[in-house]
Formats: structure tokens, C-alpha cells, sequence
């Protein structure tokens, strides 16, 4: 064991390590060395390996110290020769950093302790050397804070009380009527220090350490253990990690920004994160720690002279004030820029992304602390996977992998411009049920959001939840906020397949109708009041922001073509209008996986005769309804499948329960029976019988068809006439006819006849024929269990995994935002499962039905219609199982097309 | 093929076939054999083999008329020679009676055509022979109806027509001004013949066979088509029997009852069909048909002399009457009785089951037509299974299998007399939701039931539906009547557990709680009225009606204990007081497998700390309240587990949605908040905000103890603290903590670390320990996919398949209501799958749960608590799949150890 390699040193453009050596050094320590080995200036340092944290677990630390003890003094001492300076010393002292550091990130691991090595007398010759007494004692009380936290684990005693150091640090600040840090003089900072190790004592019993060599030895060990606190092992635990992995330490030496004139501190990307832009941008300032840029107590400038000039153009600062107040880097340190924009240019070009990094500059000299592939937006990902591409820079593969399908929403919806997310202020959260950024004046009712965007106002429709009469208030409102109702409730749903942005299930917020007010927390907010909805995040703002429809660019399109020449899944839509299919087909659906002919029905004045048919006492009175409402299918089929030319469309047959059709309110009931000339009291007494203790498990999809034979008759009769009419045009209508909810293979077949006999009839009516498939929605879990003996008689299965989560887990989408959120939070569950399919358990079924299926009919279709289809990770599932195609609505096709595309690099 | 035999003749004591070539003869015909074999006088006859309905099927009438053409001819000479009687004769012509027969019965076939060879010609013979010209012609005209409607398939033409021979029949009795067809004249029943075979002609368009053989050949082939028409081949479908098996034809002799004073009729029994009593038994008519018997025309005799005696005491007949108007027939044809008699011991102790027979005498001559294994009621199946055991005619097994589980619960219940059925007027039927008889006045409130009940009426609870808080007016009520909720609803599910008589979702009643009204059809009965409910059947009664409580024989508790001696499976039962462990106990339960600790929480004043719980704001509140909970639970626990005495007792944490605990009516809110002290604006926002769409799939079980911990907390540590109370007293208690709703690994982890922390917590304050087991209920889909996860926590396993149904479906067992008749009518399910367990799907899931828990833990114990613990084809299955035990409502246990011991033996 003694001979093992167990600390690796880097620095001066040596390592012995590098970027591939992750397992053994963690990701960060890898990443250290590779920097040094391409020659960008990293302040040297040390790694102690993982396998030594497997080492201290089993054989604890007084053994593990003397396994390492020489390789760490060497590898100081090989430190303190590179800086010329000296740990411990009294003159001119060393400090270090140390960070954990596994292979990957990790939630609950240590975090980093600065400043190590000052104690009261080194803190002293950093103060002479630097010249700053000031920054000398900061530093130190920072060190004492820092390591009094994470290495000797200093806690709040009670829930009152906050980190006790900073209890100090208030009460110090408030008896100086000090606002903030910086307000406080030397003497303050040297009294804080002493208070600082007093509590220590006072509460640990011991003294904080002295010796530098006992620091660094704590906060190593601190590392190590910080691998098996709670956090960190049931983190493992759920990304099925292994213990055996264990974390690195990296240990550097301490570089300071704030050392003088010489000196300065920033951040930078080598292209726009925003825009994807391939321009170099950053910010920096003189005489600062890296905190300071973050923290905006100084304004960071411009590092490059076009930046400066930009920024300059939008402040309306002109030349003279901003080269004398704003000067960039570029101007303040031409030499160091240079070296700078160099590095960032060699680093992009070797890690081959777009970098995100941290320099300091230490008296004219420039050392980079970090680098790392940058955050970015969605159209900036796609830019600079598209222009990487074309650069050689990256394959096509690398160019389609780079793009998180997530971030597509972004390039397809409206967004809050900067400047206004800048002073926006968050009143609440709710669900981000459908994508996009909306903003207007609240209203209540359907019926005044009709009225006011008529007077060419702009609302926000607020619903405690939403219902079908509502569908025209929505279609005229910017958005839709709801305080109940899930990811898949009725307002998200149908928001989604309008392309129109939704905060749903925003729980802690009241609304009250007959006030017209919309309450969250103390606040009070009135009809006509203007608030604005974040759709992507769930963000709810207070007041008017500005808002940009962003611009699908050229590289989007090449990006789309990219993913079609890589995927093997097929991407259809959920759209139920000519115009959403219109609009899916635009972003390359490949067909329709799920027409909801329901939604047809409210449309207009449709819902009266549907109302009829409900309402009808006998059969003849629901053909009769039913006979006013054919030819309104039958035209609205004919505009889809026109506008799909060719293109398989999948009607699903009537599924809602019937009560979503009638009107819940009396004063409502009381209009209907008017216009159908029937007892007030008889539509209340139906309406009433059509009540259900669980709407989702009761009467509906295929047992509607069931028990009214009728409507199925009807709707196949539009499904196929539309087809035959067009047929006669020339056109191709390539019909899929689906039966919801199917339970049993009786069901099926009960279904299926009457759809078979309906077709033959009007086959022979019109002397002519069209092809056509049945098959049906998996929904049920029932229905995996057995779906070898549908697929006998079934030509596609579409998974409806919506449905099927829900009883599967056994989740009202409705109602489980009461417990949901506390589930994620708590990582009882990984991730919503009607976000994210539930592979474990929905997944089983899924790939169940489909093994079984694909036995009983080797020709079977398999989709999924779930709004699963549209998530990315469940579309990666989908490829996995071997569906044939995933079906989402419109505006999430892009999005799933990419995802698809990756599954199939993956 | 020419060489096979096809015919099988019997009769004057021989047969070419026997009881045990059901295949080839069909059941009745194997039987006829095998009366004949064993010397009982049948009317002589001849089976065509079911391997003929094949050929049928095959070749056609044209072939198979060939093939058996022969062998018919000869059999009908024998059929003549041993009657004397021949064929198509014009002096004494023999008749013939035409049945189908496969090996086992079947609705769709063919019924019996009668009276088979009469034409114009013949019937003037018979006519002339029998001296009865009345006889012969109502004979002949039924032919003609019977041959018309089976053979010939004469159809009503439209829905509004009845049975077209029907609706001439009443036209004449209408324009004779008769009541029934016997005041027609011997003139009206020609002209009815002739009337019959015009309409034959008119609309068939072809003439009513006149010919015999004809005749006959008409009626063998129409029994092979019956086996090929729409609902035989269902039938089988549905039950997987092959097209293959086909059916047998029985030809016989007919033989007349009504040939004059010589002559009788009459059916009769081995035992007694109502008491099981050893007591041969019957009715007859002289010079009478089997019809008339049935019809009630005239009012049948007793067969023997003690019977006539009885009968007479019971009517206040004296003895001379009764010899003179009602003899027995042992009295009016002494030498004949003895006959019967004999015959009847002989076939009892052939078949070694009481038996049910019909018998015809011709002319002083006795002739069996029938023999099977007679129908009788629980309480009789009991009695001769016990007895003929003792008798030594059966054996143990076989006893055991001679009784229906199902039919024990007539033994367990109040049930009505036979003379208060005799008058009963059903008025409308529901749910035979919770067994026994209930008589009592009409009430629509919980409340009204408590103060009438004091007042020592005995009442009717009618409700729309239940709810927790009617518990206390459903516990005085004799029965329960609901309009909505199905076998498993909450008023079906309270009730069974108190064995009370419930009759629930009677769809077509309707209460209006205003008026205090309900409504069947179009009439009215008000609170007071007197009803009367069949729990057993869910008929409900007009009136009071009398019950009777039934007696447990000695008998009963023979069987049970044979029961355990054949068992495998353990029998539980669902109990959550003290007084139902103790009767489930006394019915033999060996532990509890369900306890429900919400039913706790609405007994006496307990409701409100409860609800003051559910209102608290944050959790110190609710714990304040929990407290108050803590020592009332407790002792509930003491109680049971006292009751058990060292039985398991498995302990249900909180289930329900917290909305069930709170009052809905205004009123009600009020006077919580005044209780309270808190503003009702709060109370109804609280219980507004409980309100879910889907409740079923909301808020409940185990997610109510994730996200309120402290309640797990209370439970757990009542449950111990109770455990160690007893411990105390030397009473062990066996505890098995049940988590509900489990659908992950880690919602388990979770409730088992609250429950392991406060059980250690509790036995450190105590300073003792006791043994128990955490476990969870198995009831969401997606536990049964993850059951290996799942076991490797969990000691245990209790099945709860009422929920697992529901979501395995989709089905709401409280909304199934709207089409579960329609999809059970129409064998789009073979039976209700919340009474029985439906194999295929929900029993696909146990089965893999159950597989998959066995292999991540040998020693899972397995159990079922849903309702269908308690049905007795559910509990086979139960045996099957290799569950330890079934838990079931204490009235269910004796039923479920029943079928438990026949699954072992089958």
C-alpha cells in the first residue's frame, strides 16, 4: 500500500495528471491538469486521489495521514518554490484552497475552504506583504468562518438561530450602524476574529486550530467525510452511485485579484451565452476578489473594447465618460488582455465548447481558476452548435447532443425581454404547464376576457381552474394562471396544444369570484390589474413586461434537418384543428397521434346539439342530436385531413365523461333549457345523475361508446365519409380510427364491429372505399397486463401514459399537487412522473404492452400519446422500448424531434 | 365412417350407453342410461351422438340423414315394440319428446319440442284413444307452437309482436272471453290449429310438416344448429369450451299423466330441499300433465301420508277432510307409492345426493322422466352433506364440496319466513351489497334514525349515499338502502362489517331528503312507511315482513371444523372494535388482517379532536390535537388486541382523505367552528380546500403520513404502547403495522423510519420491548411492478384488491355504477370484478407481486383484505397463487373457510 501514487502535483505547465484521469482525480483535479498541460496558468497545486477516500473510510485518519504525509509535504514544498512563497511563514505566507472533488458533481459534498494557512501570526506578514491590513484580517475572519462551518461543523443551536458566526457579524454590523461588510474597520475585523474563536471554544470545547499543517489535514479529512454524510450517500443512493467511487481533494495555492493596481479579477465567456454569438465578452474589475464582481457592491466593466462600446451605446454613456469611467481590460491591461483572450481561445479550441471562465490577475500576472463548458440559452445553444459545426470545430453528432431539447421552447414561444426580467418582480410560482411569457390585465371570466380583448385589451385569464367553457375566453387571453390543476389538468392541456403560455396549480394563491380579486399572501390584486405569466418557469410577476417573440433562425432549420437525418423515432401531434395541424406540420410532425374529438364539440354553437344528445331521454332522441352533429365532424375531419395530405391521422373517439359538456351553474342549466324547450329541473336532474365521485375512473372513453352505441356509429360515419369526400378531390386521407380506454379485449371487440359495420354501410352507400386502421389507447393498466389479446385484434396501440400514470400510481393529476411538490422535494419520487415518464413502474407496463403486442402482431404500430411525448428523457424511454413514433403537441415537436434524434445517438 | 355408431338405445332396463359417456351422449342422455342400467323405469328411447353434430356441422342435413338413417329407424321400432305404441300410427300412435343434450348445459340450445308425431290424422287417434278429445288437441296445437317457434323459428316480426302463435292464442281467449287456455273448447283448439299452420305458411311460405319422420329429422337437426347459433358459440367462447365437443340428441316415448284416473304426476324429493331433514317428500296431481303441476291450476297433493299430515295441521284442514279432499298418494294408489318410494331410495343412494325427480303415471304404470341432483338452501346443504357423512354414504371431501360457500351467509343472517315471501310484492331491486333480512320504517336521516330507534322503532336507513357520519344512525338501523354506491361502497363496506342488511345503488329510486320522500316509479312512500330489504338478493319489499333469526346447527360447527382439518389457507378477518374480533373469533378467524383505525375516529365525541386536527395551521397544532387522539386509540388497541389474544391483528395506519373527517353541510361547519372557537369562514375554507377532484386518487394513505409524519407518529406509538400494556397483564399481542397506498420503495422507507424511530423511542421510555412487523398494503398497480423492491423492506404483504381494482381498471367503484350492469349483461365482463377477482388482469398483478415478494424475501407473509377475502372464487384463487391468508368481515369468515378448504381439495 505504501507504494501506491496517492498525490498528484500540477502546476508550471507539468501535471501528472489529466482531463482522462477523472476516476482517479475527480473531475475538477483532471480538469487542473489538463489546463496546466495545455499551457494556461493555473496556480499550482496538488490532488489527493479517490482511492485515499476509500482508504481513510476503512482505516480512519491518524493511518491514512501517515499513508500520505510525505507525498503532501513534498507536494507543498514543490508549491511554495513555484509561488515563492512559503506556507506557514512569517514573511511572505502561502495560502491555500481546498475543494472536493469527485467524478462527478455532487449535492452534499463539501464546499470549498479559502484563506487556509492564517492564524495570528501569518495573518499579520500578509497584511505587511500585501500592504492591506484590511484584506488580511477579512480573509482570516472569513477563513475562521469558513472553516469553523464545514470543517469543524459549527451549527445553529436551535431553529432560531442562523449560522451563529453570522449572528456575530450582525450584532457587530448593527452596533456600528454598518450596512454592509466593508463598512467595518480593521478593528472591528480583528474584534470579529476574536469573537469568532471564542465561540468556537465556547461551543466545541477547542480551540480553532493554530497550525496551518493541522488546517490543512482537518479540511482534508473534512472532505473525505463529507463523501458519507446523509446528503452525499442518498444522493448515491438514487443515481445508483457506488460508495467505492470516493471524492478527491484538490489543494492550490491562494491567487489574489485585490492586491494593488496590478491586479484585477472576472469572469468571462469566449462566446455570447445569451445569443451564441462567436464574440469574446466577460467582465472583470481592478483591485477585487472574485466575490466582489459577483456580489454588485463595485459595477464590473467590460472586458473587451466592442463590449464596452455596446454597453456604453445602451446607457447612453458617451465616449469620453465611458474611457474614463468604463474602461475596458482591453484598454487598462492591453498586454494581460491579450494573454487572456489567447487563453479563452485555446481553451474553446481544445475542450471544443464554448467556455465559461474565472481569472484573477495577481500583480501583472494572469492565472485562470477556472474553466468550465458554459450555461446557455436554447438559441444560443443552437448557434454555436450550428456555427461550431460548420467550423469542423465539432461532427454532426456532437452538434445534435450539444442542444438541450428543453431549451427548444425557448426559440418557439414569446419571452421576457432582459432588461424587464431584470426588474421583475416574482409574486408567486406556480406550475410551468405551457411554455412562453405572457402579460395583461387580469379578468375572472371567460366571458370578460371575450369582452375585453374585443376593446383590444390584453388579459390574463385567472380561473381557481379552468373548464371546456372557457376554451373562447382562453384563445383570446395572453395566458392562463390557475390556482388548481396539475401539469395535465384541463387548462394545461389544452394551453399546450393552443401554443398559449399557462401557470397552473399556483397553490398558494384565492381567488375570489364574487370579489374579482386574486389574493397571494397579504396582496391583493384587483380585475384589471396587470401581472405577467412566465410559462417555461412558473414565475409569476407583479405589473406589465415587456415581452419579444423570438425569431426561428436559419440554424434552427438546419439543426431540425440535422435531427431527421439521425432519428429512427417518428414525431407526430396532438391537434384536433386544420390550424394545428397546419402549424405541427410546419415544425415537421410526420402525422397526427391523437385527434381529441371532443374539443370539436364546443366549438361555436356545436355544443347545443351535444347537449341534446346528453340529454336525450331515449336513443332516437340522441340520434337525432347526434344526426345534427355529424356533418359538422365530418367537415372539421375533412380540414384536418387535408391539411395533413397523406400524412396517418389517429382520431380518438369521444372520451371525456359527459358532464364536461353541460353547464354546472343553475343560471346556465336554466339557458339550455330554454333552448331546447325542456324542464328547467330536467337538465339539473341529468346534469346531476352525470355527478361522479371520480370522473377520471367512471363513465367515459370506450364505455360511453358502450352504453350509446350510437355516438361511435356517428363519428365513424364522419371519420369515413370525410375520407371518401376528399378521396374524391384526389386527396389522400390515411385514417387511424382509436377506441379510448380499453380495458378488456371484449370492449375492443365490441367497438371494433360497430365500427367495421358502420364503415361497410357507408362503403356500400357510396359505392366506393377507403383504407383504414383500429386500434386503440393503452391507458389502463389492465390493458398491458393483456395486451397480447388486444393486439390479436388491434392494428396500433397509442399509449395514452397521461392516464395510464395516473392509475398506475394511483394520482389524480388534479389533486396531487398536494403532495407532489413535498414527493419531489423530498426525492421520494426522482421527478414528476406526468413530466417524466416513471420508468421503473409506468415504463414496466409500457414495455410490457409492447413485448406482448409486438408477439401477438408482428406489424403492430406502437405511439405514445401521453404528454410524455413531448419530454425528452420519456421520448429517450420511447426509442428505448422501440416505439414507432411519439406524438406531442405542436409546439413541442421540434422539441421531441431532437430528442429523438439524440435517443438514437445515445 | 359408415361403421361407427351413432344411436345408443335404452329403455326396459337396458342401455347401450352409461352415466359415465357424458362425452359421446351428453349429460341427460348419460343419465337417461343410466336410470335404465340400474332398473328405474324410463320411457324408452335413443341418443344420437354429439360426434354426429359434428358431421353435422361437416357434411350437412342431406349426408348425416344417410349416415343415421338406419340406426333411427330401428331405434324407433324398439321405442315402438317396448310402448306398444307405433310411429305415425293411426290407431295408437307413439309420441316422441326431441331434447338436445351436450356434456354440460348450456344456455342457447335448443329447448324440448313435445308431443312429437302428431299431424291431423294422428291426433283423431289419440284423440280417440285416450277418450280425452280435449287432451289430443291441446296437445297438437302446443306442438305446433313449440315445433313452430324451436324447429321451424318462428320470429316475432317487429319488437312490438310477441310470440306470433301467442298473439293468436290471446286473440281467441279474448274474443271467448277466457281467462285461461283450459276454458277453451275442443272447437276453439282446432280452430287454433288451424289458425297456427295458416300463419306458418303465410310466413314461412311453406306448410307444417305432416309427416313424422319428417317431424323428426326437422327437430334432431334443429338441436345441431342450436349448437352453432350466436349465443351457444358465446358461451362457449367465454367459458373455453371447443366447437368441438358438439351436442347429443335424446329421443324418448312420450308418456301421459293425464289418461284418466289411473293416471298422475308429480315431482318430488330424496330429503327436504328447505331443512335438509331425511324426509322423502313431493306434490301430485291425478290424471293431470307435469304443466299443471307447475301451473298452480290446481292445487298439488302431498305424495305421502306424513307429509299430508303436516301440510293439513299447518292449513287447519282437519283429518277427515283432508283424506277426503287432500289424500296422499300413498293413500290413493298405496301399491304405486311403494314403487316411488323404493325408486326414489335406489336413485339417492346411486347418485349419493338427494335428488330431484319427476315422475309421470300412465295407466297405473310408473315412469321416472327425470332424476338430478336437487337445489336446495344453505342451510339444507349443511344438513345433508353432515348427515350423509355420518350416513357413511360420502366421505369427508365430498361433503365438504356439497355446500356453497355462498350459501352459508343464509345461515349467519336473519332471514324472511317462507310464508312472508309467499306474500311479498318486490318494488324494486339494488345491490345485495351486505346479507339478511330487514324490516323497518323509513328514515332519511343518521339522526332520525338514533332518536326513532330510542323510541324503540325499528327503522330503515334510506340515504342517497352514505357517509362517515351516518355511522351512528346506520349502527341502530335494521338495514340500509342506498340509490348510489356500489358492492364496495361505503355504505356497502360498513355495513357487511357490522352484518347488517344493506341493499345499496337501488339506481331507480329516488329520495328527495326535503320532502322526506322516496320514489320508485311512480310511487311515493314517505318517512314512517314500512320496507322491507333482502340483503342476499337486493330485493327490496313493500311493507313489513317477517324474519326469522336462523339457527347454527351442530351441523355447522361439524363442517367448519372438517373445514380446517382440508385447509391450507388461513382465514382473517376485517374487524376494527373489540365486539366484531370477538365475533369474528367465535366464526373461527384466526387473526385480523385488516383493521381500519379511521373507523375509530367517528365513534362517540372522538371525531372532534380528529377534525381539530385536520384544521390545525401548522404542525404544533396538529400535534396538540393528535394528543388528545393518542390515549382514545390506545385503549381501542387494548381492547382489540385483548379480543385476539395473541392472534395477529394487523393495524391499517390513516387512510382516507382527510375531507371524509369534516363536516360538508354549513350547518354543520358552524357549529365545529363554534366548537372550535375559530371563524367558520376558516372551517369552510379548509374543507373547500380538502375538496379533489378524484379522491379516490388523491390525498390519502401513506401520503398522508409523508406529509404529516406526526400522525404515523401518534398511531405507532398507540399501537405499542398499547402492545406493552398488555404485556403487563401476560396478554401478548401479535402487531403487524400496515402502511397504506404504497406505489414506491421509498414512500415504504419513509413511514417504516417514523414507525422503527417511535416504537424505539417508546420502548426506551417504557423500558421493555415487544416484537412486531411492518408491512404495507399491496393496492396500487405499481406496487405489484415493483414488489421485489418493495419486500425487500417490508415483512409482510396484505393485498387490498379493492383499490387494486379499481386502478387496474379505471373503474370508481362508487361510479361503475352507470355501466358495470350494461357490461356484465352483455358478458362484456364475465362477472362484477369488486365481487370477484378478475384473474386475468387484477389477478396477473397479485400473482407477479406475489412471485416477486416471495423472491426478494423467503419469509413474506402474504395475505388479502380486500372484499373479495370473502368470496369464495376470489379465495381460490387466493389458494392458487400461494397466499398465506384471506381476511374477510367477520360475517364472511365462515364462508371464506368453506372455500378456502374446497380450493385445498381441488
Amino acid at each position: 500500500m505504501k507504494d501506491k501514487k496517492r498525490v498528484y502535483l500540477f502546476g508550471d505547465g507539468k501535471a501528472e495528471g489529466n482531463a482522462k484521469m477523472k476516476e482517479l482525480l475527480g473531475g475538477k483535479g483532471a480538469n487542473l491538469c489538463e489546463m496546466n498541460l495545455i499551457g494556461v496558468p493555473v496556480p499550482p497545486g496538488f490532488i489527493i486521489t479517490t482511492e485515499v477516500c476509500t482508504e481513510y473510510n476503512a482505516l480512519g485518519k491518524e493511518k491514512v495521514k501517515k499513508l500520505i504525509e510525505a507525498e503532501v509535504k513534498n507536494a507543498v514544498s514543490v508549491i511554495e518554490k513555484s509561488m515563492g512563497k512559503k506556507f506557514n511563514d512569517l514573511k511572505n505566507p502561502l495560502l491555500l484552497s481546498v475543494r472536493s472533488g469527485s467524478r462527478v458533481s455532487m449535492p452534499g459534498m463539501m464546499d470549498t475552504v479559502l484563506n487556509l494557512g492564517l492564524n495570528d501570526k501569518t495573518v499579520e506578514a500578509l497584511a505587511k506583504k500585501s500592504g492591506n491590513e484590511r484584506f488580511a484580517w477579512d480573509s482570516y475572519r472569513r477563513f475562521i468562518q469558513m472553516y469553523g462551518d464545514v470543517v469543524m461543523g459549527m451549527k445553529p443551536k436551535s431553529k432560531e438561530e442562523h449560522d451563529p458566526f453570522e449572528e456575530i457579524l450582525d450584532e457587530m454590523k448593527k452596533s456600528r450602524k454598518a450596512k454592509n461588510d466593508t463598512e467595518l474597520s480593521v478593528k472591528d475585523l480583528k474584534e470579529l476574529v476574536t469573537k469568532f474563536k471564542a465561540m468556537v471554544k465556547k461551543r466545541l470545547k477547542k480551540d480553532f486550530p493554530t497550525d496551518p499543517w493541522e488546517q490543512l489535514y482537518g479540511a482534508v479529512y473534512a472532505v473525505f467525510e463529507s463523501w458519507m454524510n446523509d446528503r452525499a450517500v442518498y444522493y448515491r443512493k438514487l443515481n445508483g452511485y457506488p460508495e467505492e467511487w470516493g471524492t478527491a481533494v484538490s489543494v492550490q495555492a491562494m491567487v489574489f485579484g485585490n492586491m494593488g493596481m496590478t491586479s484585477a479579477t472576472g469572469v468571462c465567456f469566449s462566446r455570447d451565452a445569451a445569443t451564441g454569438e462567436n464574440i469574446f465578452n466577460g467582465e472583470y474589475l481592478v483591485n477585487a476578489q472574485g466575490e466582489d464582481v459577483v456580489a454588485g457592491i463595485r459595477t464590473p466593466l467590460e472586458i473587451t473594447l466592442e463590449g464596452s462600446k455596446r454597453w456604453a451605446k445602451l446607457q447612453g454613456v458617451d465616449e469620453k465618460r465611458r474611457k474614463k469611467e468604463f474602461p475596458s481590460l482591453e484598454e487598462v491591461m492591453p498586454e494581460l488582455y491579450k494573454i487572456l483572450n489567447e487563453t479563452q481561445k485555446k481553451l474553446e479550441k481544445h475542450y471544443k465548447d464554448m467556455q465559461d471562465m474565472e481569472f484573477t490577475i495577481e500583480d501583472n500576472k494572469l492565472w485562470m481558476l477556472q474553466t468550465r463548458n458554459g450555461k446557455r440559452t436554447g438559441a444560443s445553444q443552437v448557434r454555436i452548435a450550428m456555427e461550431m459545426l460548420k467550423e469542423k470545430m465539432i461532427d454532426e453528432k456532437t452538434a445534435l447532443m450539444r442542444v438541450e431539447p428543453k431549451k427548444l421552447d425557448e426559440l418557439l414561444h414569446p419571452i421576457f425581454t432582459t432588461e424587464a426580467l431584470k426588474k421583475a418582480k416574482v409574486i408567486t410560482k406556480g406550475l410551468p404547464a405551457s411554455p412562453g411569457a405572457a402579460t395583461g390585465q387580469i379578468v375572472f371570466f371567460a366571458e370578460d376576457a371575450d369582452k375585453w380583448s374585443k376593446d383590444k385589451k390584453q388579459v390574463i385569464l385567472v380561473r381557481i381552474e379552468t373548464s371546456p367553457e372557457d376554451l373562447r375566453g382562453m384563445h383570446v387571453s395572453q395566458g392562463i394562471l390557475t390556482a388548481r390543476g396539475g401539469m395535465t389538468s384541463h387548462a394545461a392541456v389544452v394551453a399546450r396544444g393552443m401554443g398559449k403560455c399557462c401557470v397552473s396549480g399556483a397553490g398558494n394563491i384565492a381567488v375570489d369570484y364574487k370579489a374579482r380579486t386574486l389574493t397571494i399572501g397579504k396582496k391583493t390584486y384587483k380585475e384589471g390589474d396587470f401581472i405577467s405569466l412566465n410559462g417555461s418557469t412558473g414565475d409569476v410577476y407583479e405589473g406589465k413586461l415587456a415581452t419579444e417573440d423570438p425569431k426561428l433562425s436559419g440554424d434552427f432549420a438546419a439543426l431540425m434537418k440535422l435531427c431527421d437525418k439521425h432519428t429512427k423515432l417518428g414525431v407526430r401531434t396532438n391537434a384536433d384543428t386544420p390550424k394545428d395541424s397546419a402549424v405541427a406540420r410546419s415544425f415537421g410532425a410526420q402525422g397526427i397521434g391523437l385527434c381529441r374529438t371532443e374539443h370539436m364539440f364546443f366549438e361555436g354553437d356545436r355544443i347545443t346539439p351535444m347537449r341534446e344528445m346528453i340529454l336525450a331521454t331515449d336513443e332516437a332522441g340522441r340520434r337525432k342530436a347526434l344526426a345534427k352533429l355529424l356533418p359538422i365532424q365530418r367537415k372539421d375531419f375533412e380540414g384536418i385531413f387535408e391539411a395533413m395530405k397523406g400524412l396517418p391521422v389517429t382520431v380518438r373517439l369521444l372520451d371525456p365523461p359527459l358532464h364536461e359538456f353541460v353547464p354546472a351553474e343553475k343560471k346556465n342549466q336554466e339557458e339550455l333549457a330554454k333552448m331546447l324547450k325542456i324542464p328547467a329541473k330536467q337538465v339539473a336532474q341529468r346534469v346531476d345523475s352525470l355527478h361522479e365521485v371520480n370522473p377520471m375512473l367512471g363513465h367515459r372513453g370506450c364505455r360511453l361508446g358502450i352504453t350509446y352505441p350510437e355516438i361511435t356509429e356517428m363519428q365513424t360515419r364522419a371519420i369515413i365519409e370525410a375520407a371518401l369526400n376528399l378521396k374524391k378531390k384526389n386527396i389522400k386521407a390515411c385514417v387511424e380510427i382509436m377506441i379510448p380506454l380499453i380495458g378488456t379485449v371484449t370492449e375492443f371487440e365490441n367497438q371494433e364491429k360497430i365500427i367495421r359495420d358502420t364503415a361497410e354501410k357507408v362503403f356500400k352507400e357510396k359505392k366506393d372505399k377507403v383504407d383504414y386502421l383500429v386500434g386503440t389507447m393503452i391507458e389502463i393498466p389492465r390493458a398491458c397486463l393483456i395486451a397480447d389479446q388486444i393486439a390479436a385484434k388491434a392494428e396500433f396501440f397509442s399509449f395514452g401514459t397521461n392516464d395510464l400514470t395516473q392509475m398506475t400510481f394511483g394520482y389524480s393529476r388534479d389533486d396531487a399537487g398536494k403532495f407532489l411538490p413535498t414527493y419531489t422535494d423530498t426525492k421520494i419520487l426522482p421527478a414528476d412522473p406526468f413530466q417524466t415518464i416513471d420508468q421503473n413502474g409506468v415504463g414496466q407496463l409500457v414495455e410490457m404492452a409492447a413485448t406482448k403486442g409486438k408477439k401477438a402482431r408482428k406489424t403492430l404500430k406502437l405511439g405514445i400519446c401521453g404528454e410524455h411525448g413531448g419530454d425528452p428523457d420519456s421520448v429517450v424511454f420511447c426509442h428505448k422500448v422501440g416505439l414507432t413514433y411519439v406524438s406531442c403537441s405542436p409546439y413541442r415537436v421540434p422539441i421531441a424531434r431532437l430528442a429523438a434524434a439524440q435517443a438514437a445517438i445515445k
